[in-house]
């Protein structure tokens, strides 16, 4: 399906005006729970009960089927027994409904006869042109336009947002939705996907990027199963400045037993999804906590042109921890200006020499509004783009100081830039806490300082991503070739058309070839025998390395062949492979594999030790742009090395960074058949840059040439 | 002070049966806000107002001084003016009144008046024998004595319990009991400590390892000032099995300038704090919430002998979670035993091959039995020590549903391990919440999975350190010595009697000399020179490497000597070193250096890139028990390396943990004047060891020995 009807089908699957309950009775729980939540959000287009007995349940008229309705139905929810789908399914598509939330399970979850059933299901729903959410799936809400079509309850008051949720879990959506009410944060659309037969996280998320109501975009996932509309979704939320905030689960290896008990789902390489979300632009996150502060706080602020950040707190300990945790998350804390520190110092005369975060100090529980006139003066601040002031939002009835809340409202009235309450803990936001927002006109609190600055670290990082419009894809498309390189030459022949700069190779037909070529090389050579029905050369004794002078070319030459001959006597021999032997300098293993979920992955890292002892390598999906290699390579533990570590050449990161990138294009270049490509050692000294070896392996094929040497 | 003195000072300070309200007043806000603690806690000892006009205050009976009271009194709470200090100090002495706590501020952390009033204060105290708390601080509840020596607002209900808080922030102590009582931690004693006159964090510490309400104590730190007796209260509490949470802040540079503004304090080297926590066995926590959820799991569960954790939830994302969480926090999560998984399948038919977590799935929905007979059955488990049930604990009026509450309660009821609620998220615990606990029998409630799991990370740890009882000091006492190496030959002389094998050096006073010795060995040698003028060698010229054959030596021997006395003539010069060349193998770097704060402190790493690009090195304060020295040798990012990394020999970890100790103890031995102790390089070649270089610098000298070999 084209990308564009996909959106169609789920604008009208999220976006209805009209609804059946199918299987709706007062008896029902399900049913009952659904009614709360039409009651409670107050959705206002007709609703309807569809039942055997026709009748009436919670006051919606009722009718034996849905074409016994006899008006046009936007959606159904679908809440039947398993053995009852196919028939309410039919009679569903013959009333003219082409949305539907089936709650029922007993399909793919359950068994092969459940797995048979969901098959007609989406055969019928495709022919038929009905979108389904599910089946197995507790639906979804979208508070925007008051349509619960979720058994999950939805607690007042409706707290409307504009932070949408896609989950697999049922169960895991309620606790996130709850939780985000218990935090005070209002939500545009939440979704489970459940078995996704037709609708999964990938096609929601691409749903919400272009949704009006929603600005950033929570994502619960044990498995993103359509890596590819993921991708080009993400792609198109950076464009759009919508963030997605990700708590992908599923990194241990137990949990992917777990994930197998529970959904059957597949769990993918973590440290490709570490390196995909990177890639992407999408914020990943590790606990339900912290997915919600970010989402929430990114919501609010939006992208950040100064990254900065300035505190204010009554707490000398909390500011000392603030600044603590700043460090650690990568949050700017810009230190005053002269004029603001004499801003500062005059209204709090305690502080002799101003710092960011600022201690308020006692004075302000005497004097409430010092917090504004501090606040001005921060905020001041070109450098600073964000303003926090640290103080806790009553809860409960254990508090009732609000003047210095009243003070720090009346500063953030003046502001022209994002700033917020920020709660020294993780505590709920309750309706005497709406209260107190709402009298004071702070615009939002967020909390604790833990969350708070973890958030404010993805923030800085986002909102850099999504300022500079880096480009996560080259811009030349990577043209598919026919080529089929197999013999370590004729692999590096191939990538040096990519502009790989390649070791100067020639091949030696006879001894005296041999010596001649290395006599004009004038250097050291490597010697190996050129076949292609020997992938292990070194096994044959087919290498020699570091041969200088006439004799001991030649003697090599004999060698090599003699020992090839007898040690594979049916192999095809073009001659012996000639080359200059490479010393000093720097050795990169530039690595690309097949991976099941998100395709060709390039993994590079400095050779030796450092990748076999320290797994020292960084990951990207491909293509990938020159820009983003230098950025890994700037990562690595052995970065220092590059830089020119005790008095060796400093590596031409630009020049590394773009033959690293072209590896990648080429491997691209090679197709769905490509298994593997390696360029190891790919040899850096200085500015000199040269794939020493080049490996391929294609699928249903086995290892074709092999790197010796 | 003797310790044994300081903890009879503290319970006298800690324990009060009678109190005086020295400036006490109906219209003062500190007055009002100690007396509604008073009224709140039903503190049952006799309280006295003193105040200038001697009147009545929240009925409490006036007095104009301490002496007038006529009664003993076993504390005094000042909030007079500074100005007012010394005669009301001299009043309460008077009095007979032996111990105080001082809100007034005003001292020294205002200005060098203030220092010397403070530095009055304190003799006085001394010569009067009077415990003071304080000054510049918010005093102390004792809530197991109901005596709130604080006006730091006490909430009701008074939750009693055994966790303990020290802090130096007053307003910190505040917020972090503010937000233990909404997670319904009960508090034994809680104290701010401000501006630690003559009892500081360390002293409470040390206190309250004997104290008998105490079972955890959680600090909150910006500085430890008395290492030494911190660091013998960790090893107390470690014996007593009472765990130390600490919330250190000050490891960024910029909070080295936040707390100079706050307190004064000094800020450490925070990678040698952490060392120390580590040695000692103080779990180090980064955020409140840690703090809290830490300190009152460890208080609930004590000491786990079985470490492994059995888990149930209702959600498949929250199992899901909780598998990735615990790996990420090196929880167990033991596999289940045949016979466990066929009694959970049988409870719940939907789970084919039970995992731990344990998914109930919505089955328990609609049967909350299920949760009995599923926790009875993980419970039954030997490898588990800790069962925990995720459901959310109802804070507010929107969840009714406790079915499953009381079935966990029925089976909790009935196992001999410890076992809680956990809830998903970090959500308070009101009244409502105790109400249910209180009706279901649950005995306790821990959340969210992200700080749970956490906490389950530390409390396997510190148990683990706990029931080893290894000992965090050799048990032989370094003797110190009135030795004052200086040139190299003259350190690992030294060094060779405390054990560690060194190179064989021979001094060569004649060309010939040199030329025998060489000869004797019998492999290339290294020459240097050897001066006590001559800090560095190579720098003089007074090195050669790997010399091999008697003309070779005689010339390396010449050129020396020659260069030496042109580029330092006026050196002494006591002839040549000469020493086999050692090769192959790996380096090791071991050095001691002196912390301000922290005394020696031994460093160890691989040497050359791994310390210089990777700064790959463990710390460990002086003295180092051998079997701590092979800890952090596993623990180094290069540890491969040392378990014999591509065919070279494994290192005899043992041998070498051994030796570095020794090097720990030869430093320790040289005493307080000693700056830095080097042996850089440490060779090893599988078992052999040899320390090939040694360098020490003493207090208020400059270097007089180089590493060059």
């Amino acid at each position: 399906m084209k990308n564009i009807d996909r959106r169609a089908l789920l604008q009208r699957l999220f976006y209805p005006h009209s609804v059946a309950l199918v299987g709706a009775s007062e008896r029902s729980p399900w049913s009952q729970m659904l009614h709360a939540n039409f009651q409670s959000t107050g959705f206002d287009g007709p609703i309807y009960a569809v039942n055997k007995g026709g009748v009436d349940a919670h006051g919606y008229p009722g009718f034996v089927s849905c074409r016994a309705i006899g008006a046009p139905v936007d959606i159904a929810f679908v809440f039947v027994p398993a053995e009852a789908m196919q028939d309410t399914f039919e009679d569903l598509i013959a009333a003219g409904i082409r949305a539907a939330v089936i709650l029922t399970s007993g399909f793919a979850e359950t068994s092969e006869a459940g797995a048979r059933l969901q098959d007609w299901l989406v055969g019928r729903a495709r022919e038929a042109d009905v979108v389904i959410l599910g089946p197995n799936c507790l639906g979804y809400a979208n508070l925007a336009i008051r349509a619960p079509l979720t058994p999950i309850p939805i607690h007042p008051p409706l707290l409307k947002g504009r932070v949408a949720l896609v989950s697999q879990s049922g169960a895991t959506n309620s606790e996130i939705a709850d939780m985000a009410h218990d935090l005070n944060v209002g939500l545009s659309l939440y979704v489970a996907t459940g078995n996704e037969a037709m609708v999964d996280i990938a096609a929601c998320v691409d749903f919400l990027v272009d949704d009006a109501n929603t600005e950033v975009i929570m994502v619960f996932a044990e498995t993103i199963r359509d890596t590819a509309t993921f991708r080009a979704a993400a792609e198109r939320a950076l464009a759009a400045k919508k963030a997605i905030v990700m708590l992908k689960v599923g990194s241990s290896a137990l949990t992917a037993q777990v994930a197998a008990a529970h959904t059957g789902s597949l769990v993918g390489d973590d440290r490709i999804f570490s390196a995909a979300c990177e890639q992407l632009g999408v914020i990943r996150v590790y606990s339900v906590e912290e997915l919600i502060v970010t989402a929430s706080l990114l919501a609010h602020t939006g992208p950040l042109a100064t990254p900065g950040v300035g505190i204010v707190s009554i707490s000398g300990g909390a500011c000392t921890l603030v600044a603590d945790r700043a460090e650690v998350y990568g949050v700017d804390l810009p230190a005053f200006s002269s004029a603001t520190k004499a801003a500062l110092t005059q209204a709090v005369p305690l502080a002799s020499d101003p710092i960011n975060p600022f201690d308020i100090t006692g004075l302000a529980v005497r004097d409430p509004s010092l917090f504004e006139s501090v606040i001005e003066a921060i905020a001041g601040e070109s450098t600073i783009g964000f303003v926090g002031a640290i103080y806790s939002l009553p809860w409960n009835e254990k508090w009732q100081q609000v003047p210095q809340l009243e003070s720090i409202g009346r500063a953030f009235a003046k502001l022209d830039k994002p700033c917020a309450l920020l709660n020294q803990f993780l505590r709920p936001q309750t309706q005497k806490s709406r209260d107190i927002l709402a009298a004071t006109g702070i615009p939002a609190a967020f909390g604790g300082i833990e969350e708070v600055l973890r958030a404010l670290g993805h923030v800085k990082k986002w909102s850099a991503r999504v300022l500079e419009h880096a480009p996560t894809r080259p811009m030349a498309v990577t043209v598919p070739t026919s080529e089929r390189p197999m013999s370590e030459r004729e692999v590096l022949d191939f990538l040096s058309r990519y502009g790989v700069p390649v070791i100067p190779t020639r091949i030696a037909a006879t001894r005296e070839d041999a010596v001649a070529i290395a006599a004009a090389l004038a250097v050291p050579v490597a010697l190996k025998i050129a076949s292609p029905d020997i992938a292990h050369k070194t096994d044959v004794g087919g290498v020699k390395l570091n041969i200088l002078g006439d004799a001991a070319v030649a003697d090599a030459y004999d060698t090599i062949l003699a020992s090839v001959v007898k040690a594979a006597p049916q192999a095809r021999i073009e001659g012996v492979l000639v080359s200059p032997m490479r010393s000093g300098g720097l050795e990169i293993l530039v690595g690309i594999v097949r991976d099941p979920q998100w395709g060709p992955v390039l993994a590079v890292g400095l050779g030796g030790i450092w990748v076999e002892a320290l797994a020292d390598t960084r990951l990207a999906l491909l293509p990938v742009a020159s820009v983003q290699v230098k950025d890994m390579l700037r990562s690595l533990r052995a970065a220092k090395l590059l830089a020119g570590f005790r008095g060796a050449l400093p590596v031409d990161l630009d020049r590394l960074a773009e033959i690293v990138a072209a590896i990648g294009d080429a491997a691209l270049a090679l197709g769905d058949h490509l298994e593997t490509l390696e360029v190891n050692p790919l040899w850096i000294n200085g500015g000199e840059i040269e794939a020493l070896d080049g490996l391929v392996v294609w699928a249903s094929t086995s290892v074709v040439s092999t790197a010796a040497h």
